[in-house]
């Protein structure tokens, strides 16, 4: 006989979905992936893609808690779900669920996102970040932490007291792709290459006089001079962008990367490079975080 | 009878052909202006488009110099000429200037760019500014100054003792331009509309912590929050730009701004919130940079 099914965890993205059958104890029974990402989805179409996707689920196990997280709680997501503002727990978060009752009848949760505001009063928000980055913390066995998930819109997140205080986001991933495809530097660059050298290159650069809108018209003029080849010039871009983040956004501690394996790799070189301490923190950080919240939904897990 | 033409003059860019007739003293006596830019010609198109543009000029006078400046000495252009390295005087121009013999016979010269390296190494390059920055310091009867070119790729340069002896690029208007039309940044943007107030926000909003590439993703954040609405959106970000670009850019005594008349005015504001001293550079600045490179050529103008 299979182990009890505590709760279905869901984190619906905007370009993936990833669904999780959670024992009382936390443990991921089972785990499913699809690219069914909401953008690939019609606006009218997200419960016959749910009840598509792990329909077989919900009949399998009427009973327990699910829970969903992340875009799918966005204006182009299913239903859309407030920011809490910072600091936020989980309980908050799972005091913050929005319910959504399916044709079938069956109830469903889905999460609040989050929002922070600098010193000057400018909000900031994230959606999906929040569970992974509690989740982590969690299977971390630490009450606090530095947590920064890398990518297209970078998060640094501070957890205090198992809460998240705050967080700030940088458009690194976003603003490295759109000057490579379509700006003057993508001329000097050939996409399908890469160069480790070049890249911590370009994580130094990042340090120098003149500010980051300088240093990249520095791509062009180096490579006009033949002094970055094109093999090369993405990589140092790439270090440049991110070396201007992590100067920004790193705090004196030890930093706790989540992501895809390849990227969390990059920043480890780069923050290195900078004197930073910095580890990957543990995998099903998502999944740790959807059971917290479904068991802080239900007033607390089994176990 | 009309006045004796001494030397024409030919301010080449990307994207428009400005060419002069210019008397002993520098007036300016004729000028003539097409959308006739490098991009827009073929290879093999240049002399074509040149003998088309001002052939009667030529004819009219074919002993005077002719001094071509800007891209037209890119590798994209007419002929490709080498960058001087800077400390670069008009002299030092005058002297890199490359021939060029069209098919009718007539010898004409096209300006090098110049060069210079960061406190790093890291190279630099202009083309037809620094006509324009000689010529502009030289109609200001100063020896010595600190020019701004704002634009796609805004130049800074130091001038002293009538020679440019460095610059800095900064990319500002290319980053602004595919950030609003590639990133999703621009899904909030309303690109016809203008704000004053929003842009002196954005200028004061650069110097806030977490750096430009936060600072991009706050024009989304805010938008979210209906804190900024799509209408002021554009000009917020162009004053996030700018902003960046001043702080990094601006040397603690007064700017002479040349360009395009509203793109000098918006810096002139912004310059001024941030507690500078601006003033736009008197007009005709690449007409005089042109006439002293040709007198350069001569040995000196007959006045």
């Amino acid at each position: 006989m299979s182990e009890t099914v505590f709760a279905i965890g869901v984190d619906w993205g905007t370009s993936s979905f990833r669904a999780y059958r959670l024992a009382g104890n936390g443990d991921v029974l089972e785990g499913r992936r699809a690219e069914a990402g909401i953008l690939a989805i019609d606006d009218d179409g997200f419960e016959d893609a749910f009840e598509e996707l792990i329909g077989d689920w919900l009949d399998a196990d009427p009973g327990i808690p699910v829970v969903l997280g992340g875009m799918i709680g966005s204006r182009q997501g299913w239903v859309e779900t407030p920011y809490l503002a910072c600091p936020a727990s989980v309980d908050d978060i799972a005091h913050g669920l929005v319910p959504l009752t399916l044709e079938r009848g069956r109830i469903v949760h889905v999460a609040p996102g989050l929002s922070a505001r600098g010193a000057d009063g400018v909000p900031d928000v994230m959606r999906g970040e929040e569970v992974q980055i509690l989740g982590a913390v969690d299977l971390l066995g630490a009450g606090s932490a530095t947590v920064c998930l890398p990518g297209t819109h970078s998060k640094w997140a501070r957890v205090e007291d198992r809460r998240v205080t705050g967080f700030s986001t940088h458009m690194t991933g976003e603003v490295f792709d759109v000057i490579r495809r379509h700006s003057i530097l993508g001329k000097g660059i050939e996409h399908a290459a890469w160069d480790d050298a070049a890249f911590l290159a370009g994580v130094a650069r990042s340090g120098e006089e003149g500010g980051l809108l300088h240093h990249l018209f520095g791509v062009r003029a180096a490579g006009l001079f033949g002094e970055l080849v094109p093999d090369s010039a993405g990589a140092f871009l790439s270090g440049l962008v991110i070396g201007h983040e992590i100067r920004e956004a790193a705090p004196g501690e030890i930093v706790h990367l989540i992501g895809d394996e390849q990227l969390v790799d990059l920043y480890l070189r780069a923050l290195e490079a900078l004197g930073h301490e910095a580890v990957a923190a543990p995998r099903q950080a998502a999944a740790c975080g959807l059971f917290l919240i479904a068991a802080g939904l239900c007033g607390g897990a089994d176990g």
